[in-house]
């Protein structure tokens, strides 16, 4: 998908919302248990109810692959599901990968060759080679992981030097220089709202995928007002207040609710801030 | 496995060698095609004619990733069959995970629980919670990412900062304090040997995993000179100089003489540092 195809979904769906995926197998209703895949099933309902709402979504890799084989067909089969019923999705794998070049180039197949995502997350700690692999593909999107929602974002994501500069900055400066705004993304949490300013002085034309609204306490207005630019360049991800709203058979129409609320929050400041 | 039992593993093989198995389907054997899982059968082939010369095996989860389930399924029997016939082998998987907290646990389930590896590779990007989480299990290794040896490394490793520290310094001052060295070890390329120097004065007690001896350049003479501690605290990884060192259908046995070689270089480093 391009930029400017997202950014026409964006307008058309008045929702710049990603739901996360992160398909705790433990938290799933009951009712779907009798299922031959119930976090595939589980995914599916929830798709069907939310996609509406939602211009993404971003299953989590680490909830698929601690079921080991079984759980690693639950992802194939949804990714399957998205690309198949609803193309217009913009569908990132959340995997936080990078190595080496030859390993980069294997992870990149396995999320664009071997699964049809848009999107993959990467970690920048190894650096250029490390992500270079990954922009190869035409209409495929790097999202370098800059400064994220967690405590631990402060041990070395804050690190700050003698010349001014943070880690997370040196990162977001320097991977930009590797693709363009039409293939790279940057990763910066919703509870460091503020810090949005910094990273879009770098990036003024990139997207930016912000997770941590809902259960994590981040704030959607914040989000908007520091890290908007002109044709919006946000893409906020909500997981578990949506899709863990309602443990019930029910599950699926709770989530659409959630789903809408927060769209109708997001239709709000995208006129707010004439974007639509 | 504790640090003593591979300890007595290193001093009773006379080998610290670690077989990386970055298993490109590519590059196997013609000949294995005909089996149901070529990869694993390749696997198995090198680790029965290897294991006698090495400490430790790492399959590199890229390499299984980018083949989709079946890649998984040759991942899972190669575990299964190292912990069946081999058990004193120390199983690593090269994964470079890394996420918050609740979405780490779910990689620590994967990598220690749904498979049985002693050990698992982590990028330390996003700090303390997405490390902690894989320290809870008894007998088992985090293996954190700290200076790599690609060209990439330079790009963020070893960012410089006012106060004369280095990234990879305050990721390995400040991890250390999150397990002990019965429960965590440290990544330093082959390729760096002299900033091992520096590594190692943090960290005089751990185990040091490298990789880059072989095909990526490194020494193996100034590994143990600049990384040594009293009990060797060293597992060297090689892979492709080993594996992929013959692809007519003798592959194993060459692997096996490949990995002898570096066995007895080993053992001769072993003995002029007085550990056999």
């Amino acid at each position: 998908m391009t930029g400017e195809q997202l950014f026409q979904n964006i307008k058309n769906k008045k929702s710049f919302l990603c739901i996360g995926l992160d398909t705790d197998i433990k938290k799933i209703p009951e009712s779907l248990h009798k299922y031959n895949n119930p976090a595939f099933e589980f995914n599916k309902q929830i798709i069907d109810s939310t996609n509406k709402y939602s211009v993404a979504y971003k299953p989590n890799t680490a909830f698929y692959e601690s079921r080991g084989l079984h759980g690693w067909e639950s992802l194939e089969l949804t990714v399957s599901y998205i690309k198949k019923y609803y193309p217009d999705i913009f569908l990132i794998a959340d995997a936080k990968r990078g190595d080496i070049a030859n390993s980069s180039e294997m992870y990149a197949k396995a999320f664009f060759e071997n699964m049809e995502f848009d999107a993959v997350t990467v970690s920048p700690y190894m650096g250029k080679d490390s992500v270079m692999p990954f922009l190869k593909y035409k209409n495929k999107w790097v999202i370098i992981v800059a400064l994220t929602s967690n405590p631990g974002a402060e041990d070395f994501q804050l690190f700050k030097s003698g010349n001014n500069k943070i880690l997370f900055e040196t990162v977001v400066q320097k991977s930009k220089e590797w693709g363009t705004a039409d293939n790279m993304m940057f990763v910066t949490g919703a509870t460091r709202a503020s810090l949005l300013v910094t990273i879009r002085s770098i990036i003024p034309d990139h997207f930016i995928l912000v997770p941590g609204v809902g259960a994590q306490g981040g704030s959607l207005d914040e989000v908007v007002k520091y890290g908007k630019n002109k044709k919006l360049g946000l893409i906020v991800n909500s997981c578990r207040s949506i899709i863990f709203a309602d443990n019930t058979p029910g599950f699926a129409e709770t989530a659409g609710s959630k789903a809408k609320e927060l769209q109708l929050q997001m239709q709000k400041l995208l006129k707010e801030n004439h974007i639509i």
